[in-house]
Order: structure tokens, then C-alpha cells, then sequence
């Protein structure tokens, strides 16, 4: 199968209120209140045209923290042993994580938005619009965390 | 800022009925009934204990036939130009795609999902469980993408 290596450099990078993994909030969801900013690459910025028209933005960046991957892991959401895929948990084999903001503002190469649950001086890989069209299921069934809630 | 590299490895492949950029799908919203198989690397299978209670899963990949990046682009959906970043368009800085998939069977290391829009072959880099909780907002803005529909 693949065994190539791909070579990814930070677009920007994140900053957030949160210095410490124990700290940051677990999901989007239960820090809606949290600000941060984006501070994207100035070579990029012209590619942020139209994007003021999108309530939420996907932001996709490297768990630059994260520790060595797991297989089994018991999640923040849980006190039960799950399989890695079935979990959000950053220690994966590409430590790739992936969070749906709210875009409060642009200017010029920085855009403040709201729900960050990541790590201040995350790297950022790259941005991506939320279109409900693509990415809003909202009766998907939700395994182990929906028969926790 | 960051100007470090950062290296990824597939954690399997991903094979579809599309072995063309014409003919393949803009978004699995329009090909929900394309059906693919996810090939996880063998030493990952352990990680998909519990996978099989999510009735949808995210597939991040690499757009491994995507030309350079460009900071302007006409996207598929759309005949003005717009901004990368307000776009799905392939050719990122990071090359990185995202699609909702979903999952039908597992079978060992294999899955079976439905609403494939990826070329035959593209290297997966993650598998994440789709959270209504964390990734659905049926009401969010979405810019040109909402005025055109």
C-alpha cells in the first residue's frame, strides 16, 4: 500500500486562549465562547476573498502536541476503551485535527473567530467553508457518544 | 511564523468508482450513491473498534492529483471567481480533502462507504467519526456557495 511520505508546511498558525492541553476545551461545542485568532500566511491572503460569507469555517491543523498514537484509547467523553477511528482523541498516526468555527471577522491575513478548542500556537494546515449542503448531518447516528448523551 | 515541515504517511487508500477528475463528483452530496472501499493499513484495524455505531464518518485525504496551489479559482459550483479558501477546490497549499462519507460495513480492515467523491486511489490520511454535536449547523451561512442555490 502507500508508503510514501507527504510533505505538509503550516499555512498559519492559530492562537488561542489556551496554553495547556488540560485547559482546552474538548470540542468546539463546549467552548462556543472562545475567541481566537487566525493568523494566516501573508502569501495566502488574497485566496480569503468571499470567504466573509461563511458563517463557520473548517479549520484543519497539526496536533502539535499530541503524543504518540494509539490504537485504544479512553476518550475525553468517555471512561470506556475505544477504538482510535471512533474518537476524536489527537495521538493518530497523522495527528491531523479538524474543528468547525464560528468566522466572527476578517482583516487583511487575520481572521478572529469563535469556538476554538485547540492549543494557542497550533499550526494551521489549511481553511476550508462550512456549507451545510457538504457537512451538516444533523440525525447521523452517533455511536458510543450519542448513547452517552 | 512556521515554516517547519511536517510529514505524513497514508494510513491506507482509498479505491472508488472514479479513475478521472472529469467524471468524479464535487462533493459526496452529489454522489450519495457512489459506493467505495476504504483499504486501512492492516496495523490500524484495531483502531476501528466502535466505528460501526456512527452512521457517518469524515475521510481526510490527500489530493494526490491536484496541480499547484492558486489563490484565485472558479470553482466547480460557480462561474466567477472566487477566493481558495472560500472553496473545496483540490489545489491547496496543503492538498488536503474532506468528505463526509457514509458507512455502510466494516470488514476487517476494510470499510464499505457510500457518497465517494475522491479519485480511485487516493491516499487516506485519517478517519474521524462524524459528531452531529460537533459538525452539524443546518442554519450556517454559506456565502456564494447559498446564493447560487
Amino acid at each position: 500500500m502507500n508508503s510514501v511520505e507527504l510533505v505538509l508546511r503550516p499555512i498559519g498558525v492559530i492562537h488561542t486562549p489556551f496554553v495547556e492541553a488540560s485547559e482546552t476545551p474538548i470540542q468546539p461545542t463546549y467552548a462556543a465562547d472562545a475567541v481566537g485568532t487566525v493568523e494566516l500566511r501573508s502569501e495566502y491572503s488574497e485566496g480569503l476573498a468571499d470567504l466573509d460569507g461563511f458563517e463557520r469555517i473548517w479549520l484543519i491543523y497539526w496536533f502539535h502536541r499530541a503524543g504518540p498514537p494509539r490504537m485504544r484509547v479512553v476518550p475525553f467523553l468517555d471512561s470506556a476503551e475505544r477504538g482510535l477511528w471512533a474518537t476524536r482523541w489527537p495521538c493518530r498516526p497523522n495527528p491531523i485535527g479538524l474543528s468547525c468555527v464560528r468566522l466572527i471577522s476578517i482583516r487583511r491575513a487575520q481572521l478572529t473567530v469563535a469556538g476554538v478548542d485547540m492549543l494557542d500556537g497550533t499550526p494551521l494546515l489549511d481553511i476550508k467553508p462550512y456549507v451545510p449542503e457538504f457537512d451538516a448531518f444533523s440525525g447521523a447516528r452517533a455511536g458510543w457518544l450519542e448513547r452517552r448523551a
